[in-house]
C-alpha cells in the first residue's frame, strides 16, 4: 500500500506498507544487506539504531549462499537475518549481468556462471521469482537485462522488448507462488524495472508498456552505470510522466546525497545505494558540512565528533582521532563505525528530506545542499 | 587495592579497585584490545555488553600507531578509547620479544626493528613505564624479558637477574612519574613480573626478589608460551608460595577454560588471553557444552543458537545457520558476532569461578569442568 501524503513540485512525500514492519515513510533510503548482513560488521539490530526503514538483499548472492531453499528452511530472510522490518530483494539480474562470468543470453533467461565457484546457474523470470518467493521478501523486482552503457540502439531496443515479455512471465510466476498454501510471505509485492539505456524514446516507450502490467511499484534500472548525472536526470524527467501517479517509484543503486535530493525533485520515492557503506570502508565519510576523509593526517588528534552535527552512535561516542587510528591500524572496528555513521547520515539525509516536504520548503532544501553536500568539509 | 574475600584451597575470591571503574570481582579475565580496540569489530562500549570488567591494551602497539604520546594529547588511553573501566597495560617486552625484529638486548634496555615500518626503536624499562604513563593506563606492567622456551640454564638465569634490574629501574621510574603534576594518572599502579622460563629454582629465586620491591600485584610472565600445560601447572605452583598473599597474582596471557580453572586452584587471580578473539574470528567458538566449530557442515539449517545454556547477545539473536552463512560468506559481521559470543563465555567462565568459590563449591566446579570444556560439542 503507497499513499502520497503532500507533493511539492513533482515531489512526492508518502506512506508506504507491506507485510513486515510499520508504515515506511517516503521518500526512503533502502540499506544495503547484499549477503543477509551490511558490510562492515553491521547487523540487523544494528539497522534499528541508525534509522534504517527497508533493508535490501540480494538474489544472486543469497542463491549462492547459503542457498535460497536454505533460507526458506529457516523461515525465510527475516528470520534468518533476525530483522522484521521491509525487505527488498533484486532480481539478481544487475548481478548477473555485473558479477557473473559466460553468460548466454536467450528467450528463457541467462545462463551463467557462478563468480564464486564457476558452476552454471540458469536463472530466468520464473527462476528469479521463485528464490525471491523462497527468500520471503516484502518486495521482489522483476528479472531484468540491465545493458551496459553506452548501449547500441539496436541492442537496447531488443534487449526492452525482452525484458517487458519477461515482466509479464515475472508477474503470472509471482502470482501463482504467492498464491500456494505453502508459501513463506503470500503478501509479498512485485515492482517492474524500467530499462531502455539512455535513449529516451525506448525509456518512455518501455514505461508505458510496463505501466500496463498491474505491478506495485516500478523501478527506473540501468542507470548511474557511470553515465553523466545529468543523463540520468534527463532519464528520470523523460518517464517519469508514463510511470502511474499512485505507485512508488525507485531508482535503483542511486547515488549521491545530491543525486537522491535531485531524483526526489523529480519525483523518485525509493532508493538504495552501497555508497555509504563501501565509502565508509574507505573512511571516506559523510556529514552535512560536505566529505571527510578520516585517514587525513589532520586528524591525527582532532578530538571532536566525524561531525559535530551528527547524533549518530558513533559521533555520540568516538573522536575523529580514534577514527582515524582504527583506519590506520587496520582495525575491523574502523569499518563498523564508518558504516553505521554513513548509513546514519543517509537516513537523516531522507528524513530532513521528508521533513522538508511535510513543511513546504523543499525547494529551499534542494538549492541549499544539491551540489553541495559532495565538498570536501 | 586488593581485598581477599573468601578462599577455597589456594584459590582466592577478591574485590580490587583502581581509579577507574567500579570494584572488580576476582577472578577476573580481562579482554584484550590490543590497538584501542578489541579485534573483530567490537568497541568499547561492546565490551560492557559482554561483561567485560578490565580493558587490556598494548604498550608496543599504541607506542608504534597511533604513538603514546598521542594518546596523551587526548586524554589517555580511557578517553581516547572510550572505556571508563580499568585498563591494564602491557610494557611492551613481549611483543618486543616476540613481533620485532633486529633485536639488541643490552643492559640499558633493547634496540629493535618496528613490524611495521622497521624503523629502529629503544625501549628500556624507563620508556616502557614513560609510555604506559602516557596511556594513563590503571596498571603498567613492569618491562622484562620474556625469554623463548626451551631455553639455556645460564642465559635465562643472566636475564631474570637482569629482569630484577630492570623492575627495581622501572618502579623508581614509575614513581617519578606518577608524582608528576601533569601527569595523565597518578593513581597508576604497578605489577612485577616473574620470569626464569621453566626452571624452578629460578622461577621461585627471582618471584622472591621481586617480592621485595613494593609492587602492587605479581605477575607470571614467559608461560603458556610452548610448553606443555602441566609445566606450566609445575611453575605456577612453584613460585605462588612466594607471591604476596595480599597482591593479586597475574597469569599472562592464559590460556583455555581448562588452563583458567587450574590456576584458580593454584591461587591465580587474573588471566588474560587473545584465545577468546583469535579462536572466534576463525569460527571457533567456546561454550559450556564443549568447542564449536561453526564452519560446519551440520550447522547449515541449525535454528539453534550458537550455545542454548549462552544468553550473550549473540545467541538471544542469531542461529548457528546463520553465523555459519556469515562465515562462509566472508562478511566482517561473523567475526564480531563470533567474538562478542566467546568474550561472554570467558567473562561467564569467571563469574561461574567467583560463585562458586562464594559458594564453597569451587572444587566441584573444577571437577566438572577441568579438562572438559576444550572437548567438541
Ligand atoms: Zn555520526
Ligand atoms: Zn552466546
Amino acid at each position: 500500500m503507497f499513499k502520497i501524503l503532500k507533493t511539492e513540485g513533482k515531489a512526492r512525500r508518502g506512506e508506504f506498507s507491506c507485510a513486515h514492519g510499520g508504515t515506511v515513510q517516503t521518500p526512503v533510503f533502502m540499506n544495503v544487506g547484499t549477503q543477509a548482513a551490511i558490510k562492515g560488521g553491521v547487523s540487523a539490530l544494528d539497522l534499528k539504531n541508525v534509522g534504517c526503514q527497508i533493508e535490501l538483499s540480494n538474489t544472486y548472492h543469497l542463491h549462492l549462499r547459503p542457498g535460497d531453499k536454505v533460507v526458506r528452511q529457516m523461515g525465510g530472510l527475516h528470520k534468518f537475518m533476525n530483522w522484521d522490518g521491509p525487505i527488498l530483494t533484486d532480481s539478481g539480474g544487475f548481478q548477473v549481468f555485473s558479477l557473473a562470468s559466460l553468460r548466454k543470453i536467450k528467450e528463457e533467461g541467462v545462463t551463467f556462471a557462478s563468480h564464486i565457484d564457476g558452476h552454471r546457474i540458469f536463472m530466468g523470470p520464473e527462476e528469479s521469482m521463485q528464490i525471491q518467493s523462497n527468500l520471503g521478501s516484502d518486495i521482489a523486482m522483476a528479472f531484468d537485462e540491465c545493458v551496459e552503457n553506452p548501449a547500441r540502439y539496436e541492442y537496447a531496443k531488443a534487449s526492452v522488448e525482452r525484458t517487458l515479455r519477461w515482466l509479464q512471465r515475472c508477474k503470472v510466476e509471482h502470482d501463482r507462488l504467492n498464491s500456494l498454501p505453502d508459501t513463506v510471505n503470500p503478501h509479498q509485492m512485485l515492482f517492474g524495472i524500467n530499462q531502455g539505456a539512455t535513449f529516451a524514446d525506448l525509456r518512455a516507450w518501455h514505461m508505458q508498456e510496463i505501466a500496463k502490467i498491474d505491478c506495485d511499484g516500478y523501478a527506473i534500472g540501468g542507470l548511474a552505470v557511470g553515465e553523466p548525472a545529468e543523463i540520468m536526470y534527463e532519464m528520470i524527467d523523460v518517464v517519469e510522466p508514463f510511470a502511474p501517479k499512485e505507485k512508488p517509484r525507485y531508482l535503483m543503486g542511486v547515488g549521491t546525497p545530491s543525486n537522491i535530493i535531485e531524483a526526489v525533485a523529480r519525483g523518485v520515492d525509493f532508493f538504495d545505494c552501497v555508497m555509504p557503506s563501501r565509502n565508509g570502508r574507505h573512511g571516506k565519510l559523510f556529514t552535512w558540512e560536505g566529505n571527510v576523509n578520516i585517514m587525513n593526517e589532520k586528524y591525527i588528534t582532532d578530538d571532536r565528533p566525524i561531525s559535530e552535527s551528527c547524533s549518530c552512535p558513533v559521533c555520540r561516542s568516538h573522536s575523529r582521532a580514534y577514527l582515524r587510528h582504527l583506519f590506520k591500524a587496520d582495525e575491523v572496528l574502523a569499518l563498523r563505525l564508518a558504516v553505521l555513521h554513513n548509513l546514519w547520515f543517509y537516513n537523516e539525509l531522507m528524513a530532513k528530506i521528508r521533513e522538508a516536504l511535510d513543511n513546504g520548503t523543499f525547494a529551499d532544501f534542494r538549492e541549499k545542499y544539491s551540489g553541495n553536500l559532495e565538498k570536501r568539509a
